[in-house]
């Protein structure tokens, strides 16, 4: 980033006094003319795309525990350091969960290996593994219609995917609702609207007082396969042995760089991602996109010759994936800041569409979407779109945050989400087809000029971000 | 396919006396009526689709010596049995090749595993496997130009995918070329213009006299991501373990089924497809789709009240994937025989577009094609076309054939081939996601109808079909 950074900010030629090294109040900048040299250079610029190649290339999968993440997390402070932020590297207690070797197979009505990937958490199988015939089902009620035929078998979840929120949930709560009704293992078909025999493994988590049961995803090919056995009467039986356990925890940190905000460095704006990933491809898009994205954006507005008037800090999350440890921890730490935005870019590197705007009313444990506050937000921030238009990313919507930045909502930070067309996100998603060649180095340069512009405005604008329009 | 048949054959009440069963010449039928029938009957049937998922999902996956082949071979025969077709089975003795177990990795700059599938014919490596740093290249040329560099190193092909004939020179000499300028191995990158960290297999064959080295595909993104890595000064090196082997030879058939000409039973039509497939995935699309829809469109001949003019055969050939020895079989058994055409079905389930027309001219060892007779064939076939317009597939061209009918086609026979939009044909090729949910029944129907009115027209058009328009 740096090496291309320092010819950009010389090219940053604003209609200002020179006073920025100077110690009285230096006038604030025209936000107009520097919105549109940040987004110019931006889109000039491959230094997010090749600080991606390098992150996914030289140290690829990240998962939490491993010894990829903790390279990951010295590269990232080292480059926000040549970027000339502040870097505190925070340390976060993180769960450590091991996959192993995994292996599975169709026994019947005929034999054929089939791919499984082994879902976040899941205990293992026997050591000589598990060979059952399956119960497929299509939902939650379509297991409970057949709860009777579900103890001794491997219950099959072929649900196809919808949207990834109605999906997802099968991954999740899967094992848990299987293991109720007596099933020996829970196999659910990959959450993905598009399918090349690839497996897609995620988070999954045993429900309290579940005896927990092993829980895998297989291709969308197989899971409709054996429900098209199932269907023909032909009593499909597969073979399952996985390896996956729980190794405990290790250490990791959080990621932080902060640029002092010149006029109010009390009121703080985040821009975060998460560095680690699952342990399968090269975690390019989920996050290692986000995370060069929002690096690269808090770097540009560094090398302004005056400072915002916010401080800005990039915050790269770790454990992400399997636990929310750097989300939490870094909520726990900083909670009584006064963090007036946080903005998450965790949804891959498709072109920027938008923003997504949420606030949340703290209550207790309990926490409820604050309608009013998100529009008065909304409306701060209509007036600054056409800045965007040329990026196609003028758009908000009332649909923001991010799963590392809920801790930092539930405390009343504004929670903002930089959209991205998913369409090529999907397909990818916690998969080893999640590598460094899905990402256009054009829409690289999209979204950090749209993540530089959001973040400059969050920083620079001169009144309170819920007051409505300025 | 039988239990469908029926009805329909009862539906098809043609303008024709009732004569069939008689000893006594049968008037010629309307020919345009039976095509409209035919069309329409097989429009609405899914015999073939059923027959798909039933040779996909229960036998599934069936090279060349295995026992799921001769199962497959099994079954063919009973359903064209069924469908009242004179079966034969025909021996070939066909080449016997086991992948074994194979792993693949990158070991340095960082290590990570990677998906690996030997190519047919590859020999194994030493049980210990290999371990080298790798010389990637991206053209024949281009490894000419850094031959010096390759001994001892393991060669890798990143030649993006342009069509299929071009870029498939790669998988298919690659470790030859490797081999002459002292390689250690051959990867080529996966032949395919989508990937998702899928290998594609397929054949490789070994120059005469030179020393055969391991061949393996790998997915696009590892080819891309190891090219990255060496232009990064990185000397990415890698493991590879294949045990793979010639394992001999195997008996296995050609299946045959006849349907006697009424008025020049000596003039010979065949539809055909190849039987077998890689070791990977269902072989849905290659070529159990073909397989289906060339049998049903024969059996919808089968099932008219008059027979056709010429005698109409379906050939599902074996062995065409690693060997071509059914093919090269058919043509020495039936050399002798008047087969004036011979149409096969060998790209896929996509939507048809209409027919690759073309002969040869025997000279000697040599052939060259005969334009001239080409398009007198393209001039006898061109007023059926709006026949085809209903189903979009009323297109012909000068580019038809198949590797099994190429021994016929060297003896005279009119080559014809079903063309069909390929666009989902290339991403799943050769791999473990040829499977029968990527198959579309809409459009199996499609081209049933097209490949039986074309077997019609060929069966029944009233003169030499290389005589030019009627």
């Amino acid at each position: 980033m740096s090496r291309h950074l320092i010819p950009l900010a010389l090219a940053l030629v604003l209609p200002l006094p020179a006073v920025a090294a100077k110690k009285k109040p230096v006038e604030a900048p025209d936000m107009a003319a520097v919105a549109a040299q940040l987004r110019d250079a931006a889109l000039a610029s491959d230094a997010a795309y090749e600080e991606l190649r390098e992150l996914t290339d030289t140290i690829g999968q990240r998962l939490s525990g491993t010894a990829a993440l903790g390279r990951a997390v010295q590269w990232a402070a080292a480059e926000l350091r040549e970027d000339g932020l502040t870097v505190t590297l925070e340390p976060v207690t993180v769960p450590r969960w091991t996959r192993g070797t995994e292996t599975a197979a169709l026994m019947a009505p005929l034999s054929a290996l089939m791919q499984v990937l082994a879902l976040g958490g899941s205990v293992s199988t026997p050591a000589n593994g598990l060979d059952a015939e399956v119960l497929v089902v299509t939902s939650f009620d379509d297991l409970a219609a057949h709860a009777a035929e579900a103890p001794g078998r491997i219950v099959v979840w072929d649900v196809p995917f919808t949207t990834y929120g109605q999906t997802v949930a099968y991954r999740y709560a899967g094992a848990t609702e299987a293991s109720k009704v007596g099933a020996l293992a829970s196999l659910v078909r990959s959450v993905t609207p598009v399918s090349l025999y690839t497996p897609h493994t995620g988070m999954q988590r045993y429900g309290d007082g579940v005896d927990p049961i092993p829980a895998a995803a297989i291709t969308v090919e197989d899971a409709e396969r054996l429900h098209r056995l199932q269907d023909a009467g032909l009593h499909p039986r597969v073979s399952l042995r996985l390896d996956a356990r729980d190794a405990g925890v290790a250490p990791s940190h959080n990621v932080v760089g902060e640029l002092r905000g010149r006029e109010l460095p009390d009121e703080i704006v985040v821009l975060g991602c998460h560095l680690d990933s699952w342990d399968v491809g090269q975690g390019a898009q989920d996050d290692g996109a986000g995370c060069v994205t929002v690096m690269e954006a808090v770097a540009r507005l560094a090398a302004l010759p005056v400072a915002p008037r916010r401080t800005v800090r990039v915050v790269l999350y770790t454990n992400e994936e399997n636990g929310l440890a750097g989300g939490r921890a870094y909520g726990d730490l900083h909670g009584e800041e006064r963090i007036v935005a946080a903005l998450e870019d965790d949804t891959g590197s498709g072109a920027p569409l938008g923003f997504g705007v949420s606030t949340l009313r703290p209550d207790g444990d309990d926490t409820a979407p604050d309608a009013d506050r998100t529009a008065r937000v909304i409306a701060t921030l209509t007036p600054y779109l056409p800045w965007f238009a040329p990026l196609g990313a003028d758009t908000l919507d009332s649909d923001g945050g991010g799963a590392d930045i809920g801790p930092l909502m539930a405390r009343g930070t504004i929670g903002l989400g930089l959209n991205h067309d998913m369409t090529g996100y999907w397909p990818v998603h916690h998969t080893e087809a999640d590598t460094f060649d899905k990402v256009d180095p054009a829409l690289v340069k999209k979204n950090v000029a749209a993540a530089t512009l959001m973040a400059w405005i969050l920083a620079e604008h001169p009144g309170a971000l819920d007051g409505g329009a300025p």
